[in-house]
């Protein structure tokens, strides 16, 4: 027999629902599911936006080496940008292999095994905390280069960009997708505008000239080993515009059918779009003369007492579009929501990843389960905790945050790239025993030589980010990497334990046929402290289940109280015996366990169960005022051989108690501590809903 | 029936355990009460350590009318002093009259009503929330004074003095009296010394010279008014002196008997020793010249950068036995070690305090439960975090705390002087009334020459008290004050709402004989996802207790769940039907009730009790992996009318988990997922031990 209850009909809006909408049932899931147009200001804001920080630190960087090593600059980023084509041809074959969502780590767990598939997704997990951390805290500079004035609030206005972007995507992907995708395809454009004005410009003998372009720095003596990890350093920099290429590979469910296809064509999309923003930039840069330190003071003429030097994305626009302009600001608005709206990609894929783990056993359950809005909101909300941890310990400082971020990346491409070979010349092997490669069996040849051209995609891919990897790693390291390279780790460990954890639970509960129904006597002990409602109703629903005995105990820690219970109870004629325990150490549990010792020893085994009175407040701060002897004890209680706790809720009506008015007598069908009308349970059990 | 268990006996030593110690019976109560020796440093080290501050920040503020103002000083002195007495000789006959430790509250509250004795009580706590914070601030001044290479670390330090006397206290008020006596007697013991060596050495014409005796300030142009007001505040400072004289009269149940008269004689001690200590560190100090400004810079001569200011009572310390040598550091030691104890005081008087409003029912319950040690845990850690957060947010400073300071004494020795009066006019109503006092009935005629004496001083005692809260308030409001004029309405509404509370569920749940016995239907449902042992067991418990009717139900969100587990009921051959609910919304708590509301309309009203299998671990991280749907879902449906719920417990034995091997077959007697051993029951119930 299976029947099927009302939706959850009207309710009562509260601020849960206001925040993040109505429920949404299993069968919209379909319904949300992502278009191109839409899935691109999704999956890749994180990796437009990088261009916003890239060249900058990649600038920053060769200034170090005194003015004369910017001309080294193009020949970087041309590296950079061969980089990012190599891993977005790689991630096209991944994406066509393995579509259901697992991205680098189920490539490298079903290639590589379990040990490589952990590290991939705990250093994905470190990268997508570090996006977030990042993209807020290059967003804050950017609103700063703007409005200087708000400086001092640089940490306060970071964390609260990270809770508003956890309140935004907590009404679920499709609505995410409408709000981010106008700031994301703006900033495009306006960033495409200015590079293509300032170019023009630049042709026509009138290039724009920075306002930093005036300052030098004094140029320091290096040698030829120094100079070559100075370029290795900006290299690895350059290279953070490649973070957030992953993140399609592990948003493939989201999309629309055919899902490969679109998210292959997504990712295409995305690549383009950020060579062309990264290189033009970059050249704009160098174009307009723009001199970004580390630290402001080693500009020669930069006035390093109060003011705030702004970013490169700050510097570009004033001097192509003039300083305080409207399409100044309208770039700078779009950089400054880009950047924030870049943490978005992280939230679409720390938790995907994160139900992905949960779902084969190396995380959490509870992050595998759809929050009312269809979206793994615990997922969500860890994310956004660790990441407003990482910024507030920061103090929301890009260039320190940056020396740790893009490690998780190149490993899990690493790792990534590594396990397609396997795959690709697993493939091969498969292909080769399956039948004859002939002409006559084309379709048998085309997949060989589709394999052979994967194989050989994925190798160059893996080659080159295993390279960058180590350069990144050599370059970062001391410059407070050693700290991913530690978290990485140690999460790999804790997912390991938290899978032998449930695979061990798993065998221990599994049903077997060594339970025998119904054998030992069965004994009621309803707790008694006071003679009061609660208490009765707790006595009238263990008589009403029939036990073969049925006893009310009191725990007596003061003389008098135990002597006013005794005879009250005679004076009610309660139709149960009551025993008293002595407790001289003002326990509960400890007695009470004892008693149920000393009473099997007297009758023989039995089930016991416990009847105690559970008062259901109707505010959170009621609780402060109830002492929370019973929740403890029915904890402490559950430990004994042979217990069950029998919970007998007692409503305490408060919304009558705060307006003075007392309780009514209840309706002749209705027992008392019952709520009075199914209105009032509905409002509280809204209240205490964190169940979906 | 009476029965008596084992008491505690071997318990495994945790953590708590060894910083708190053995747990205490009741009976042991007696033992610690505490001898007049030990109770003067409990109760009198408020007091007493207030002569560490009183006199600078007196002088502090005088100093601002130019050097000139330092010859009023003395006048200034000597009328705290004379309050100080008039205080001392009232609260004489508030503790004879009123020996239960209500102190000034039970005075105001039986003499004057319910809204001054709930001011009193919530001006009381808030000064002893400021006596800890001003106490351990000055503590920690005087502690920097003598090694200023701690002055980075001042909060940390607070803080850290708080946890510790937290600590000393949970272990109970005679271990405390112990560890506290030594430095309060080293205190007043070195303090003596110092001040009698310096008045002989200035008898002898070699009087000491402190440090600060050669900085001179600027005079200001002062008019006349503002010189009074000058005088005013610094009266109000001075004034510190008094607080903790009330601590006295909320501690004497903590007394030996005879309880009144040994309270009495701590009393007058006390006062006696502060007007010595206190008049001869002002003589002292002017003798000395010290120069203390709130702003050392305001000293001409001080290096106002980088040097700390030393206290008033190390200038005077070091002008007296040489800056540097054994004396001085005694001195210093003795006086940080007795202003970090004071805090002590407050950490008697607030739990104390706190179980007589609990008892009363203005404040939580949970305040009036002794905790293993016999003292009243929950008071103390109440107290200490919120003296935490008010020194974590003063950033430690003595001389913004002093301005907040004594406003709430002064409130409740003023409400508590009044309501004496009312005392004593009653009581010679009552004598009057009672029998004709003449010479031939001497017991009456010595009573009513007793209640005449008490009505005399004790109206003086008000008059002046009632004068001091004025200067007080008037001097101190805008210095900060406003917020204790805040915070002690805001606190007296709660308590009045608590008891308002309070009486309304008292009322609500007395017993009547309404409830009638074991009428309605009986029908149980046992909620189950998967087939696994701990949903067999919740089978065979719920078998075990006879119901009407078993049924088992599933609520269903993920289609193929259903059918492998409707298979394996088959299987396994369960003996009760099982019902399936499908839930579109992937909720459980809905479903369920709506079936319930179904059973009822077809079989009847009933009562329902749902059996839900509960997962009990060994480590607080095994929560984290374990959805906590059963507890959410017991949480709901006791919302439901006529719903109870049975916890069935499911042991998992991690201990056996962690270590990687697997559950071992099951003792014949014993039933599946109940504990295999006592001992790790033991274990278990003492990790998640905090019922006592």
């Amino acid at each position: 027999m299976s029947e099927s209850p009302d939706p959850g009909a009207a309710e009562t809006p509260t601020a849960k629902r206001i925040l993040i909408g109505p429920p949404l049932s299993s069968e919209q899931a379909d319904e949300h599911l992502l278009r191109k147009r839409m899935a691109l200001p999704i999956f890749a804001s994180d990796a437009l936006s990088s261009v916003a920080y890239a060249p900058q630190e990649l600038v920053m960087i060769l200034l170090v080496g005194g003015l004369a090593m910017l001309s080294v600059s193009p020949w970087v980023a041309g590296a950079v940008v061969v980089v990012l084509v190599v891993v977005v041809l790689s991630y096209r074959q991944l994406i066509k292999a393995y579509p259901s969502g697992g991205g680098d780590y189920e490539v490298a767990r079903v290639n590589l095994g379990e040990i490589p598939g952990v590290v991939v997704a705990s250093a994905l997990l470190v990268d997508y905390v570090l996006t977030v951390a990042v993209s807020v805290a290059s967003g804050i500079d950017n609103v700063i280069s703007a409005l200087p004035e708000l400086n001092p609030w640089r940490v306060e206005l970071a964390v609260g960009c990270v809770v508003l972007i956890i309140l935004v995507n907590l009404r679920g992907v499709r609505e995410a997708s409408v709000a981010f995708a106008i700031p994301t395809y703006l900033f495009i454009g306006s960033v495409a505008v200015m590079i293509v004005v300032g170019l023009v410009r630049g042709m026509l003998g009138d290039p724009p000239v920075a306002s930093s372009a005036a300052y030098s720095v004094p140029a320091e003596e290096l040698s030829q080993a120094a100079l070559v990890l100075l370029v290795l350093r900006a290299f690895s920099s350059g290279c953070s515009a490649l973070t957030g290429v992953e993140a399609v590979s592990n948003g493939v469910p989201a999309f629309r059918r055919p899902k490969v296809r679109n998210a292959q064509a997504t990712l295409t999309a995305m690549g383009g779009i950020a060579i062309l923003l990264f290189s033009g930039l970059t050249l704009l840069a160098l174009l307009s003369g723009v001199h970004y330190a580390e630290n402001p003071c080693d500009l020669v003429g930069f006035d390093c007492r109060g003011a705030v030097q702004p970013s490169l994305m700050a510097q570009v626009a004033a001097a192509t579009f003039g300083a305080g302009s409207a399409p100044f600001f309208v770039v700078q608005a779009a950089t400054a929501c880009v950047l924030l709206l870049a943490a978005n990609t992280a939230f679409n894929g720390f938790p995907l990843l994160g139900s992905v783990l949960a779902h084969d056993g190396y995380a959490p359950k509870a992050l595998s389960t759809r929050g009312d809005r269809l979206v793994y909101s615990n997922g969500m909300i860890v994310l956004g905790a660790i990441a407003t941890v990482v910024l507030v310990v920061y103090q929301a400082k890009l260039t320190n945050l940056i020396q740790l971020y893009i490690i998780g990346v190149f490993v899990s491409f690493s790792l990534g790239q590594v396990g397609m070979i396997r795959h690709w010349l697993r493939e091969l092997r498969r292909l080769r025993g399956l039948s004859p490669v002939t002409r006559a069996n084309p379709p048998a040849r085309r997949d060989v030589l589709e394999a052979r051209k994967g194989f050989v995609i994925n190798a160059v891919g893996a080659a080159l980010t295993v390279l960058v990897l180590a350069v990144v790693t050599v370059t970062k390291f001391t410059h407070g990497a050693w700290l991913v390279f530690l978290a990485i780790p140690v999460l790999s460990l804790l997912m390991i334990g938290v899978h032998r954890y449930y695979r061990d639970v798993e065998h221990e509960i599994r049903a077997d046929d060594a339970t025998h129904f119904g054998a030992a006597g069965d004994v009621a002990l309803i707790l008694v402290n006071r003679l009061q409602k609660p208490v009765i109703k707790a006595v009238d629903y263990a008589l009403a289940a029939h036990h073969d005995t049925t006893i009310a105990v009191h725990v007596s820690v003061a003389k008098d109280d135990t002597a006013a219970l005794e005879e009250a109870w005679k004076e009610h004629g309660m139709p149960v015996p009551l025993v008293i325990i002595d407790s001289p150490y003002r326990t509960y549990s400890g007695p009470v366990a004892a008693f149920i010792a000393r009473y099997r020893a007297a009758h023989g085994p039995s089930i016991v169960t416990v009847y105690l009175p559970q008062y259901i407040v109707g505010h959170w701060w009621e609780n402060l005022l109830h002492n929370r002897r019973a929740r403890r004890l029915a904890h402490q209680l559950m430990l004994v051989h042979g217990v069950s706790i029998s919970l007998v809720p007692w409503l305490l009506d408060s919304s009558e108690l705060v307006y003075g008015r007392r309780s009514r007598p209840y309706p002749g069908q209705q027992r008392a501590g019952e709520p009075v009308d199914a209105g009032l349970a509905q409002r509280m059990a809204e209240k205490s809903s964190l169940e979906r």
